[in-house]
């Protein structure tokens, strides 16, 4: 019997863990990926994380820094707050995976982030309905556009799903109990000319919520936390394809540095101040109010 | 009253987001950041992130996808259970993050990952008691060894903290009610000469978590979710670098595709067949026992 335990492996293994490889060695387990579009991604992930963290030399205080972040943003989650969402909004990958997916074409309607508030279904509204429910303050406002394809042709039946902040800047879902559910949100169907109208009030620029792990990071970044005044629309209809956007308020403070790098300039339009006893009372709105006027352009998906 | 909304802004707003400027425009919104290092950290990040995104060219899907993952993983987290250290483990930045932080140096002990289940302090145990409080079988084991620097001084006083799964390959906390707390855990303390021993079980191989999303990554990516067989070490003394490291057992399964890709060639230890009745009654063990001898070096650290 030997207790000679000192003695080196007769065979080397192979496949073990090198610095200098270690971004081929994990990409190499991999291989047995069955869905290709998956290895893909997985294996450029592994490369561009290996690299970083060689790039920053990430000592083990750092790495656990990081684990806790990323444990802390998953566990702000919950049913009405999306943390993760939130985390690659501010770091500009929202914004970054909208451009890679829209094909240029200068006609188009621009698309920017859909933000984290979409969570809730917004209720069927008619044409011309409002979807102040609440009715706590606000400059009432009158919202128009039209919904056709590059070839002008318009969109009959164009769902238009809205949603925005209130005059204070707050989501509904922000203020549970104070305000109706799904207040300030609204799918309207665009008539046979593709043309769609609503009232609503003049949204207020807000900050992103910054009691979560986002808020530290904001802060420690010396960022501030406000996006800039603006009403999401998500438009869709058979055979286009959806459009998610913003129509920002123009003069709204944090144009220029959106937490989010939502904002585009051709999204930004005048909420004009209109004074038209008659056009006021025919749409149920007090004398002056605002209007915003913003035509869309939507792409026709290839037929297969 | 003009109603001519569509007119252009006469000044351009500058600092907008562009896809071909993305990582620059972010890591620009970094400049306010007093740490420089957070700075350096998240600039390198976000470069690396977009650069992935456009790699890949990231749907939407995809990137909704991504998120719910994360969520997920960050969900998974509680007070036994570690999702993203798991994550990270078995995408090989654990082992990276560690191989970045040590000193090349061939005349030291290597290191590896500290893995998930160092989360409960281990008691205290004088030099020679067994961890096996569970006695639920298992091959008994002696474990020895000495603590020297790059010198070859020993290191007196040397603190010994060792964790392992038991002889089914589950650790304490994954059988709450079944087995003591902290069996197979012991904090040892080396004699005068540096010298240390204790008496346990064997260690079997044992597969990661697979019931939250890094079960689920590693089923889609085809890979098993088996560690070798392996003692957890973390060796601590005032005025050496702490080092966190395994004693593989030879002739495990796994020890060339470790899920978390922790094994190095210089860990791994014969567990020898000793039957020797004196020696074996001289540890209070049944004979014959299984012994493994795991001399360990450390680096004083440079006095300030």
């Amino acid at each position: 019997m030997t207790e000679d335990t000192q003695e080196a492996r007769a065979v080397p293994l192979s496949g073990l863990f090198e610095a200098e490889r270690s971004a081929e060695i994990v990409a190499a387990s991999l291989a047995g990926t069955t869905d290709e579009r998956l290895k893909e991604i997985l294996s450029s992930l592994v490369r561009h994380t290996h690299a970083f963290v060689k790039e920053v030399g990430l000592s083990a205080e750092e790495w656990a820094a990081g684990i806790r972040f990323l444990t802390e943003t998953g566990q702000k989650c919950d049913d009405t707050r999306q943390e993760f969402i939130l985390l690659s909004d501010v770091l500009g990958v929202s914004m970054l995976v909208d451009a890679v997916n829209q094909p240029a074409d200068g006609r188009l309607t621009e698309s920017t982030v859909e933000g984290p508030f979409h969570m809730v279904d917004s209720p069927a509204r008619s044409l011309g309905d409002s979807t102040d429910e609440a009715g706590r303050g606000g400059e009432p406002c009158l919202v128009t556009g039209r919904v056709v394809d590059t070839d002008g042709r318009p969109v009959a039946g164009a769902g238009i799903d809205v949603w925005q902040a209130d005059a204070d800047g707050f989501y509904d879902v922000q203020r549970p109990g104070e305000v109706p559910e799904r207040n300030l949100r609204g799918l309207f169907t665009a008539d046979a000319d593709g043309r769609f109208w609503f009232r609503t009030i003049v949204p207020r620029y807000y900050p992103v919520p910054t009691d979560g792990p986002v808020g530290t990071l904001l802060k420690a970044t010396g960022r501030h936390s406000y996006r800039a005044a603006h009403i999401h629309l998500e438009v869709s209809a058979p055979g286009i394809r959806t459009l998610t956007t913003h129509l920002f308020v123009d003069g709204s403070p944090y144009l220029d540095s959106d937490a989010v790098f939502g904002v585009k300039e051709s999204l930004i339009r005048t909420f004009a101040q209109v004074d038209d006893p008659a056009r006021a009372a025919g749409h149920g709105l007090p004398n002056p109010f605002r209007h915003a006027d913003f035509p869309v352009t939507v792409r026709r998906e290839a037929r297969p």
